[in-house]
């Protein structure tokens, strides 16, 4: 039996196959660039589809960048945070471990391009209130991921008597603000320097 | 002697005028709506100058851009963190006051468009080298201040034994990324809470 006999017939249309594609050129178009730069025609380019089949999956450019934001955004904080925050031995290693590879893909890579969430937001927050709400969903949800773990910590007696609460928003903004600082001086310095003070402060 | 008499002519050419009165518009605009959202002709009529006038002045967007970072973002940190931080009795009384002015005056506002410094910051540093290096000299001034004066507060014996670059770099992301999360949540919360922690730091 040839390979050829062997393989499934190639699927043309695949719908789902054609969504990702959009969004697969979408989150680095906007990454690299932001969402108003962007045109749907450079995105039409990117993802090879045609007008129609961009516009079968997204009606709107708005409906587009929702979709960046609640699906691929999401999952990027899903990945780099909350998974390691709830699977990690502690709370402090996990955060410590989310700076470390966040760092070190930077000196790998040479570029900062940012914190896609953090981009989106100071692009979007103030402009229009459905990006802001679905931004402000996966902040909430970061930073709850982040609070639950440091309140069971605290009860395994792995961790001392912070407010949960705010020491998770804390840990966000110093993250979020390192980023910042890290794309603007193209470095990864801000985030050791800012992950070597957490530490000082989650081991006191 | 009247009024209309002892004033003097009013100049109809006044090249400084103008330029201020696009500065004002641009400055405004990009604070609202971004760098590239805002085109040159919405910044012709909100500064009411003529085509001819806005050339005169900034040959390019891109001019504008530099000289709103270099003069009116650069103002704003001299303003609202270097100044204070230089003339207030301790560095953690600055800070403070820094992070409570700006969190009262959203509260007063309403709305949050965030810090002009992170905003033009996301939105170019990684797209263009020049935008990138004048965004970073006010990054760096703003973190130099602080970090002068913590050593100025250790040689006084008014401050702990931090490393004062450090503690420089974590202060200006604590903040930088709490106003990330205030411009997300369309709330001062965020910043009041970082405000709390970073007392609780500092007083240790």
């Amino acid at each position: 039996m040839t390979q050829a006999g062997a393989a499934r017939p190639r699927r043309r249309n695949d719908p789902e196959a054609v969504r990702r594609r959009i969004l697969d050129a979408a989150v680095a178009a906007f990454q690299t660039g932001g969402y108003h730069s962007t045109s749907t025609h450079e995105i039409m380019r990117l993802a090879a589809v045609t007008s129609g089949a961009l516009h079968h999956h997204f009606a709107t450019k708005k409906s587009l960048g929702l979709a960046i934001i609640r699906e691929r955004v999401a999952q990027a904080i899903e990945d780099t945070w909350v998974r390691p925050v709830t699977t990690t031995d502690s709370v402090t290693e996990a955060i410590l471990a989310a700076f470390d590879q966040i760092s070190g893909s930077i000196e790998k890579r040479g570029e900062v391009y940012g914190c896609p969430l953090n981009n989106l937001s100071l692009e979007l927050s103030a402009a229009d209130a459905d990006f802001q709400s679905a931004l402000n969903e996966v902040f909430v949800r970061w930073q709850s991921a982040i609070g639950d773990r440091i309140r069971a910590d605290q009860a395994a007696g792995r961790l001392g008597q912070f407010d949960a609460d705010a020491l998770a928003t804390f840990v966000v903004a110093a993250y979020s603000g390192a980023m910042a600082m890290a794309k603007t001086s193209q470095s990864s310095a801000p985030l050791r320097v800012c992950a070597h003070q957490l530490k000082r402060i989650l081991e006191a």
